[in-house]
Parts: C-alpha cells; structure tokens; sequence
C-alpha cells in the first residue's frame, strides 16, 4: 500500500477556524432568533466591496480574453511583468528600498507562499515561531515534518516559541539561542502589535549574526498608521541578506475572495546545504514557482494591478480608513467596558484580555451565547495566547456599532 | 546559515520549455525576417478566445463583488459547492460513476495538484512514471526528495521508469515489479495515446493486487473522440479504491491563463503510515488543501461553472472541434511528408518519429531554422522519447495550414 505521510497524523485536530465554525453552527441551530442577531468578528475576512478601479480592470481584462489578438494564455508562472514592476516600483523603490521587479512572486496567497515556501528549505533547519502564532506557520512545518508531536498545550516539539505577552508589547524578544528560520509578522495577526524600527534592527542583527532566515509577512502593512513604524522588513539595513517578505491584496484591496499576493526574494538571499556550501535561494524559488505552479488568473492579476494606479489607491484608502474606523470604534467600546486591549491602532485586530478566570475558550462561548458576538479564543494561536481573544474590524460600521453596544451591556 | 532543500540541486538544468523558449529567442534575435515567420506548434497552450459563456458568468461575478450584499471574501478552501456539485454531477454521475460533491477538490491547476498532492504521500514510496513522461512528475518528485541523482539521460536514480514504445503503442504495460506510485497520463501528454478499457483494467488490477496508488492525469479528457476510450479512471471497477483522478479546465474550456483545475479523492482510497496503520487520504488532502491554500477565486469559478451549462458545453465543444480539426491537417500532412506519426486522434498532440540518424533536438533546431516552426523535442520527455518531436495542435486554423503546407516542403 501506498505510504502517507505520516505527519500530517500529528497535526492537533482542527485549524481554529473550523472549530469556531462548529461551535457558531451548534449554537445557531440550538437557538434560531439569537443566530439572526449574530455579528461575526472572528476571522478576519473583509466585507466591503471590490473596488470599483478592480472591477473596472477585470472587466477589461475578461473582454481581452473574448478576442483572439488579445487572448492571454498561460502567462509567466512569477507573475505578469505588468504586476511585477507595478508592486515593486510602488510598494518598494517609490519608497527608496532597493527591490527588482524580478524579486516579486506573484502568487495566489500569503499563506499559500508561507506554506510554499518550507518546499525550498532543508529539514534540518531549527524553526521559530511566535506565541501565539498565526496557525498556518507552525501547521505547514508539522507537515513538512519539522516537528515532534504535540504536547497538552498544543506546542510542537522541536519549534522554538518565542512569547509575545503584555510584558513585551506582544512583539517577541530576540532570543539567546540561535534559530535557522524564524517567522516574523508585523502588524502581527493574532496580536495587532506592531515592531518598531529599533525592534526590527535587532532581529535582522539577529538574523546576520546567526545566518537565519527571517520570514517577514507583511500582510496586514496597509493598516499601519503610526508614522516611524517600518512597512517593510527592507527599510533595514542588511534586511536583503536575510529576509524574505510576504505580502498580499487580500486585506487592502479586499482580495480575500479574489486571490492575490506576492513574494518578495531578494538575489542576495543566501542559504546552505547539508555540505556548507552556500546558493542563492531566488533560483531554488523560482524553480518550485516554474515547475509547481502556473501563476495568478490574467484576470485578476489586472485586478490587482489596478490598485496602484490613482484611482485604486483612493479607493484602497477608503477601504482601510473604513476598517480602522471599525477598529477605534471597537477599541474604545472595550475600554470603556473595563476591559484591557492592545492592537487596533496599526491593525485591524484588537488583542483583548479576557476579565479575570475566564478562558479564552469560556469568554468565546459567552459572547456568542450572551452577546451574539463571534469572537476568536487567544488560546487558538497558542498558549500564550490563553487568557486573551481577538477581535476583528472586518465589518460594516452599523455592525461594529452594535458590538460596541453589546460590548458596554456584557 | 538556514539550510537549503538541497534536492532541487538535483534537478537538472531546465524544465524542457525555458530550455525552448531560450533557443527560440537566439533564433529570433539572429534572424529577424525568419522570426516574422516563426510559428509556434512547441507548448500546448491554447490560442482561441475563452467562451462567451465563461466571460458572460466572469462579468457577473466581478458585478457581484461590488456590491456588499452579493461580495464574497473567502471562499472554501475546497471549491464552492456550486462548482464542486456541477462537477461531480456532469463529469461523473451523468455518465453513471459514483463521485461525491465533496470528493472534488477545485484547484489553480493540474500542474499544481500533481506536484502537491506528495505533500500527503511519505517519502519511503517507489515511483514509476512514464518514458517520456510530463516532466513536472519527475521533477516533483526530485524536489521531494524522492529520488537520486540524474544519469547522464537525464534518468533519476530510484524512480521506475516504465517505456512508451512503438511496440506497445506508446502505453506503457504494466510491470512486473511493485511500484507504490504510478503517474498515468491518457490522453497522454505527450505522446497523444489513450489508454483502452483492458489496458485501464489492466493497470487497476495491478494497483489492487500491489495496493498501489494510481495518479491518473486525465487533464486532456475532452479530447477522446473514439467510442470506447474511458474519459476517466474510475470507469474502470475498483478505481475508487486506488485512483485519484486530475482534471484541468485549460484545455477544454480554454483556461490556461484562467486557471481552474480539479482533483477527484475517492473517501474510500487508502494509504498506510511507515508502521502499518491505514488511513483514508480524503481528510490529508482536505487538511492539505485547508492549510496551504485558500481556494480558487470566485470569479474563475463562475467561469468553469459555466461551462456545464447548455452553452457552455456547446461553446467547450467547438473549441475542441476547432483544434482537433487542426490535429487532422498536421496528421495528414506529416504523413504525406512521410513520417510516422501517433496521436493527433483522441489527443490535441501529434508524437513524430524523426528522419533516420536525425535526434530529437537536432529535429528541434531544424524545424526551427528551416521551417520556422516551433516543435518539442521529444527526448525531452525522457530518454524513451528520443527519436521523437511533439507537434502542438493549439493554434489557428491558418497557421496550421501554414505548418503543413511547410512540411510538405520540409
């Protein structure tokens, strides 16, 4: 019989998402008129409309595809030049960081690349993550088969968790011990946080020192609004020696549904075989993109394209000025009802401590069952994160206004 | 230093088709005036418009994302069940075999399904694959780790390569060894045989007795066009039990720059862990695709939805007629020009045999200086397929003509 592989049976048994997803079905069925007051603010999906700049180029692009001389058939597996030049001319060098338009990677997804990725890299690599963590990077590892089995609080062995806690501002400290590969994520999903200049300076320090890997994913970078806050892990010196970033259209351009992102993976990116010998690892990508993947919809990648001209960039600002309204209106609504949040200023997530001897777990299933309100359990992205829950901006600003609402009765 | 995957140092130099494009862009640069004539007949990429039918759904789609009520952000990771249902419905159940809704995974491409469905297999498996053989299976596999070095014919060590002769029809028989793995590729790419019913049940019977896996490739499905070929691996009885079956919707529908694909699970296919245990590969790959990937954009789906509909079927049937009336122009004319030719009947590809004494790359670059026409070299399929050249019946009807009529003179 065929062998499978045998990690994926370590993997604890449901992605956070299908679990809240159960319990939101459970409680909708057991109690019809509550489930028609339910306000989702658990997973952090936009709910605005496309805007108009992408539709308007998807409907030139699907007319394009009607006719002969205009057809497009299989296009560059890294992404269309058009994509490529316009992400890295305007999300890098309009901001004076030195990235070529053959450093991007367009691709269908963050966490698709964030999974993808471990494809290039050696097993033996010692990984870090934080904690708590966004799932997708501890779960591809386990797959991958970069981990030991979990133990009772759902930690892998052999990945090194680093704690984000109120003591560090939810942004982790780099660590004594050396780590091959470590994830970065600023604005941080689950936490809001955000690392400041020096703070990034020292993990590429880190980094240099140790010869790691820092994973930097950016995808939320659109929401920082505080200025000095670095928006990509190239405002760092040195930063191109060790550093790959992700980013994606999802949470800007409301891209969560029409699929879009990138990759960036600088030439001067070096690592290692087994033997010591050092290669570049833009041509070991670029070689899983050719061979494993066909690259985005022309469609949508004329979609995304639209996003940098001037209309597309009004509009995206719109959009996150809408989110971040949500999330002012959300952070203040949980002030003033007593309780203790960070986040919500340079992301759409608030990180919120659950009141006193309350689990996350308790404190998602009594603001569904009293409040009608979906919340995400802090304890879902890892064990630090017991005793906290996040919630999401994602929403229109009358639902937002109702949890705030429900917020100052609970 | 982060270490590398250092079997993609393994890999040989170039996929086939950069290898291609590179010698087609050193032609074209020394010859400007021949480059005006150039006609590509190299990569099966499809060159006519996409239906109206497709674009007419994509419209919509696009018109339903902008607004709040129709918007749709994440979609299952899976496919949407409008897509997943009118897949197993019209592919499958119409013709009377047995396929779930929930068997069908909708992907970006074949291409990928068939390079990530070995994130779910363990690394202990023997392989066996064609000669020649779709080089995304090999490489695959090398990245993975599944394999030893090339030889100097390009062979990779560890891996059962089976021959596709003239002999036997260019299928290859079913060996006498056990292998855990077998890609098969009918109609195939890219030699254009099918496989015949006894051949199919010869091959299930095969994996039944060794408990072996089946990936079957059926991505040029819609191009059988004698009676009594199966169009898909689960006609043959015990299919459910050791196949898993990969459908593209680039050549039917004309999507190769659209992307949407399928893979079918059957929830009763097995695997074993290294310590015996068996366990259904439906939910690794349900996990797989959760994880890693975050669904197909909505507009693609409406698209590929829309081919199911009475329109769409028509409008899918005439783009094959069109290139398969191609295939019969290219078929005659490399006859009359007196070479052996296979394929070209149930498949939009021609296999040639080269003129005695000539290899397949030196065919290569004489049909390219000579003939200013683009063919593929058959021996880059694999060592079995020197001696041979591919000849793509993706284009329009008059450069078709032109090729023949060029070959007449060849």
């Amino acid at each position: 019989m065929a062998y499978l592989n045998d990690n994926y049976l370590k993997l604890r048994a449901g992605y956070l998402f299908p679990e809240i997803a159960r319990r939101v079905k459970a409680f909708c069925d057991a109690n019809p008129d509550a489930a028609k007051r339910l306000i989702r603010c658990g997973i952090g999906d936009v709910t605005e409309p496309l805007p108009e700049a992408v539709r308007n180029a998807m409907h030139k692009a699907v007319d394009e595809l009607g006719s002969r001389d205009t057809f497009r058939g299989y296009g560059p597996e890294q992404g269309y030049e058009f994509l490529r030049h316009a992400i890295a001319e305007n999300d890098y060098r309009a901001h004076g960081l030195e990235v070529a338009d053959d450093e991007i990677f367009v691709s269908d997804g963050s966490k698709c690349d964030c999974g993808n990725i471990l494809d290039i890299l050696g097993g033996e690599n010692r990984i870090a993550v934080m904690d708590p963590v966004y799932p997708v990077y501890v779960d591809t590892n386990v797959m991958a088969g970069h981990t030991g089995e979990a133990d009772a609080s759902g930690a892998y062995g052999g990945l090194l968790y680093l704690p984000c806690t109120e003591a560090n501002g939810f942004v982790a400290d780099v660590p004594s011990e050396r780590a091959d590969v470590v994830y970065l994520c600023f604005p941080n999903n689950p936490t809001g946080s955000v690392a400041t200049r020096a703070q990034l300076e020292a993990w590429v320090a880190y980094a240099l020192k140790h010869q790691s890997l820092l994973l930097y994913d950016a995808a939320y970078e659109a929401y920082i609004s505080e200025p000095g806050i670095p928006h990509s892990i190239y405002e760092i010196p040195g930063a191109r020696e060790c550093a790959i970033e992700f980013r994606s259209f999802s949470k800007n351009g409301g891209f969560t549904g029409t699929r879009c992102a990138f990759t960036v993976v600088p030439k001067t990116l070096m690592a290692r075989t087994k033997s010591g010998e050092s290669h570049a690892l833009h041509p070991l990508w670029n070689r899983r993109m050719s061979t494993k993947f066909n690259g985005v919809s022309y469609v949508v990648q004329r979609g995304a394209e639209s996003l940098y001209s001037s209309e597309g960039k009004v509009q995206v600002q719109a959009l996150i000025s809408h989110y971040m309204g949500n999330a002012a209106v959300l952070r203040k609504a949980a002030i003033d009802a007593g309780l203790a949040v960070w986040g919500g200023v340079n992301a759409p997530y608030l990180w919120v401590r659950t009141p006193k001897g309350i689990s996350s777990w308790q404190m998602f299933d009594r603001m569904l069952s009293e409040a009608n309100v979906v919340i995400t359990p802090g304890s879902g992205f890892g064990s630090a994160g017991e005793g906290y829950f996040r919630i999401s901006a994602f929403n229109s600003r009358a639902a937002v206004e109702e949890v705030a609402a429900r917020l100052a009765k609970f």
